[in-house]
């Protein structure tokens, strides 16, 4: 049996479960921090991350049901930093509507966005009832919490690279790598535990995530210069205006003559109007040819995901993270 | 052997031992995440959750070095909390000194926070090196998943009741039993859980956690009018000028008459300048004999908790837990 056309869409059997799941999970009543985290759950976005922790479980010859709890509290902990997210930046859009800091303030966006992270380690720690054993599920505790720290070391370097187009290409990579890829691995890498995964397998399915979390960061970086505003859901101007040297930026500046660093610069350190700044960094992406560049470089980390499944049998749990890689870097949101 | 006279203090044994290893595990050196984590933690406060993990532990046979990372780990979390509590309060000063918002800006705050909250369970998880049994240290992480996720339902009922000096004191109760009693509760039933008690030990323990929390916190609300701003390290009108009804407050409102109903509501309101608002609360807090009634419920707070501690046997760790209860309410920080 191979796996349906697009692991990322709500048709997908897995995704659709997860969706079943997340929407039971979360009732529209209840207390305050569980409405503002329903609200911050759903309408779900792409359930990526729990998808990669089933999937990789199933890889390795876990089930469904067992590791369940667990992946959609990787949701959760996906959730809660975007949550915080929002009010570090200030975003008023995700997803096409209001961001919790927007919609409720900061008091309840920091408070909700704490209590899905803590909200994490309850679901990991509940899959014991679905029969796990405990020296697995403590094993996953300790890489989701080290994913965690990870992914916060992550956002402080982003913070610390703002603003400054000539960071260069490898702190940029080293940023990704834990604010997007630690949870990527994390998600694969506590799915291959659960499932009861060998060390091979382990390593094998934490290296597919390693690239392909670079692959959907640097894909992610080039939506705001390929597809509608609308279909991300965010502004388009929003990377721009916050001074974020992104994936074309930076491949941009590499190519770039002296004039045109200087506009990039310029462009990032916040003095411009936002549209402006934005049609300047369009312009040196243009010229430099960056684009093209980054979008093949994307492509090679999805070659790179793909090859390291190779590691493990050809299940379809295996069929399904290979399609997850081609579409993480093919999608319009 | 009794336990030293004040279990708060630098000089008692278990005291002195988490503080040097709290040390030694946040040398100075590393990046921003750690730099700024280890800002929040040292010098340390009084590490009273820690101290109650550890205690309990020994309490039902356990040992302090199997257990310490999980104590210095409900550090991390409530350290974690409150610079979150800051980022939310706008509070400049907490121990004598700028708060991490205050002196690194929004954005590393809720980074920072976030870190030390994932950096709990890691240090939970970490115990299985030191020879603690999976199914003990999940069972842990499960408590203190919990235990999180009620903090933060505490502080979102803390913001519904900010600004009601009418809100009662049955929800006042309930609030703090979830914003402070909850992370005690953690500690302590996370401690009993480590040191391999039963569970008759877990809910004595528990119990006198939850007795110790509303204590420490009614005490807490007591400080600023008991007690001078310099020794707190935050400003005596923080509470009043935040518009939080206070454990005093609440009682004094319980026994107003209808003109210093309305004094209290109006200075909670946030229409008045601070120190008015104070003087305001203060005069009828004075008037109503309310300050001599809350001393005397904190002191029956003290009394349950050292009453559950009867359930367990005699061992040196019950008797730091009851010193503990003790120096609740009776401390000027």
């Amino acid at each position: 049996m191979t796996a349906p056309a697009d692991p990322l869409s709500a048709a997908h059997p897995t995704l659709a479960r997860l969706l079943r799941d997340l929407e039971s999970r979360w009732p529209s009543d209840g207390e305050r921090v569980h409405r503002i985290s329903r609200y911050a759950l759903l309408p779900a976005g792409k359930l990526l991350r729990p998808l990669l922790l089933v999937e990789s479980a199933r890889a390795v010859g876990g089930g469904y049901e067992e590791s369940l709890p667990a992946a959609l509290g990787v949701e959760y902990l996906h959730a809660g930093s975007l949550v915080h997210d929002d009010v570090i930046d200030g975003d008023a859009l995700r997803r096409g509507r209001p961001t919790v800091v927007a919609r409720y303030g900061v008091a309840d966006a920091v408070v909700t966005g704490d209590a899905l992270i803590m909200g994490m380690f309850a679901a990991v720690a509940e899959c014991a009832d679905q029969g796990l054993p405990a020296d697995r599920l403590l094993d996953a505790v300790r890489v989701l919490a080290r994913a965690g720290v990870d992914l916060c070391r992550g956002q402080a370097m982003e913070a610390e690279l703002c603003g400054d187009a000539a960071c260069g290409l490898d702190r940029y990579l080293t940023m990704i790598s834990l604010k997007t890829g630690a949870l990527f691995r994390g998600s694969c890498h506590a799915g291959a535990l659960l499932g009861g995964g060998d060390a091979t397998a382990q390593r094998a399915l934490t290296g597919y995530a390693e690239h392909l979390g670079l692959a959907f960061q640097m894909h992610d970086d080039l939506l705001p210069y390929t597809s509608e505003a609308a279909a991300t859901g965010k502004s388009a101007l929003s990377d721009t205006a916050n001074g974020r040297p992104t994936f074309p930026v930076l491949m941009a500046y590499e190519r770039a003559d002296a004039a045109e660093r200087d506009a990039l610069r310029t462009a990032l350190r916040g003095t411009l109007p936002a549209p402006d700044a934005f049609d300047a960094v369009r312009r040196v992406l243009d010229s430099t040819g960056a684009l093209r560049a980054a979008r093949e470089r994307t492509r090679a980390e999805v070659a790179h995901a793909k090859n390291c499944l190779a590691e493990l049998p050809p299940t379809e749990g295996c069929a399904v993270l290979a399609a997850i890689a081609d579409f993480s870097a093919d999608r319009e949101r």
